[in-house]
């Protein structure tokens, strides 16, 4: 490590706010020198409890983050939250919208809030918001709320890189928004149903209920975690202790019966592997004008199907991939 | 081939609807054994006008494919539609609400149409839409409307193996819904903003207008495409026949000016690499008791981080490549 880097890495570890903020700006914009930095950091995480809390666009998931975090304030704990932003690469710019609803907590040194976002691919994105999790880690926060809108497998795979997983729904969201949603409801850990002061919240509940039944208790082998569903409102703040308190019980659990380690796995793979996927695309990318480009055309002229030439392709990224 | 395969793709190129239906069904299962059929099937495709719609949630992208599908077919056109539906491996169906919208148009020998989803990973389900698009194109169907929900990196990738791209915008979406969609405008061809007996309608195209002023023409280089933004209704049928004729405008374009070989090219590139990177995955999870399983505990030990142990692990996949 070279002094400037190890001397930002010092100041993270040191718990340094504005060090902090700085290698995530450096780590989103996909800067390849401060990569022997991240290792490091990297190394030193793992003492923060992840909690991962995702839903589609109009669940209220922003709000509720906001007010969770205030909770974990209010119980001692320095608190992070690290937010996927969906942004334009056209506008260049991310939607702060939500964020603002932020702001009664963001003058808190005790908390860091940090939107995500990136002008390039949207697997950057997801491997910059991780990165993002690591430093903060690292810098000491115990508490790391992820937020992510539930679409999308980078947003998945981003919210599953958390020890406990919170799916927030909401009563009078049309079917078709439901329908997206589909794919997200079975990585609950905990279920919420925000805006629960509204008439129709009773309905949304009873559905989740009702859908539990097939499968009452969450997804690792031998787990025996029965998956609650908490009613929260944050105009009243109905249920946000229960959720705070859940999320706490939800830790002692997954430490308790060593399912953390089962977790861990699971997180270390997801993530390595979708790095890896990244190189390869990024390999494609440097030997366009080479040999991928005549097996691509043979592709476009219909010599040859997509499935045979990515066969082909490997084989030759075999022999490029120490260089 | 084997003789079963050969007599399925043989009757699939004299366009028997049970045939096509069939092999479809199969490559969404995902049966490797049909993959020699779908090699073939892709060497006779690439006739076909394949056209991607997409939009958000709500847009009203279902009612416009299938009144789209209606005006291709009184033009003389065969017409496929094929829909990536979002699924829960949950519930282990695909949700059809959408669909059941087109059922004026369902009996109509002339016209296929098909909801892909599948109950496991959403590579899959991509894979699986593009084997469909083959082989509807294979099998005579001149004209394919491939519908998306625009959000997540699989469906733009699907949507984007498509010569032209139709993004749909629908008057009176939330700010939070919009945030989404931000990532798929930049790819259209054509706008079209749906329900415009709305009467906030004008706004939504006056919102899209402004936008394309940064950005008049369709990305690839040397292209003078002039992105157009159409109204529709499907209530009052306004603007169906302006769409109809500007996505054949779109297609002359590309022809005529031979943009269509770029297309083709990033149509080939896009879908070859994703298959490459499921291949890996896949390796991944085959060789999970061995070599790999022990960099995974180093990572999950924080003795190395993800991203030098993606760059071991691709090595030692390597080698195993071939095998």
């Amino acid at each position: 490590l070279g002094t400037p880097s190890k001397h930002l890495v010092d100041e993270v570890l040191a718990g340094q706010t504005r060090a902090i903020a700085r290698l995530i700006t450096r780590a989103e914009a996909g800067d390849e020198e401060c990569r022997p930095a991240l290792a490091e950091i990297y190394r030193h995480a793992g003492s923060a409890h992840l909690v991962g809390i995702t839903g589609v666009p109009g669940s209220g998931k922003s709000t509720l983050v906001s007010a969770l975090a205030q909770k974990f304030l209010a119980r001692g704990h320095k608190v992070a939250v690290v937010a996927m932003d969906p942004s334009s690469p056209f506008s260049g710019g991310s939607i702060l919208g939500d964020r603002i609803r932020m702001n009664d907590i963001a003058c808190d040194p005790r908390v860091f809030i940090r939107s995500m976002a990136t002008r390039g691919a949207l697997g950057g994105l997801a491997r910059a918001s991780l990165d993002a999790v690591d430093i903060l880690d690292a810098g000491g926060f115990e508490v790391i709320l992820i937020e992510t809108v539930g679409v999308g497998q980078d947003e998945i795979d981003v919210v599953q890189a958390a020890y406990t997983t919170v799916v927030v729904s909401s009563p009078g969201l049309g079917d078709d928004i439901q329908a997206i949603k589909a794919g997200i409801l079975e990585i609950a850990d905990i279920h919420v149903v925000s805006k629960c002061d509204r008439s129709d919240a009773n309905k949304t509940v009873n559905d989740l209920k009702q859908m539990l039944l097939l499968n009452t208790y969450s997804e690792t082998n031998g787990s025996k975690w029965s998956i609650p569903v908490i009613s929260t409102s944050a105009t009243t703040g109905q249920g946000l202790d229960d959720l705070a308190e859940m999320i706490d019980r939800h830790r002692r659990y997954l430490t308790d019966t060593d399912e953390i380690s089962a977790r861990r796995q699971r997180m270390a793979e997801t993530r390595t592997i979708k790095i890896a996927e990244n190189i390869i695309r990024s390999k494609f990318a440097a030997q366009q004008r080479g040999t991928i480009s005549k097996t691509l055309q043979r592709v476009i002229a219909r010599q040859v199907d997509p499935h045979s030439a990515a066969i082909e392709l490997l084989a030759v990224l075999n022999e490029g991939l120490d260089k």
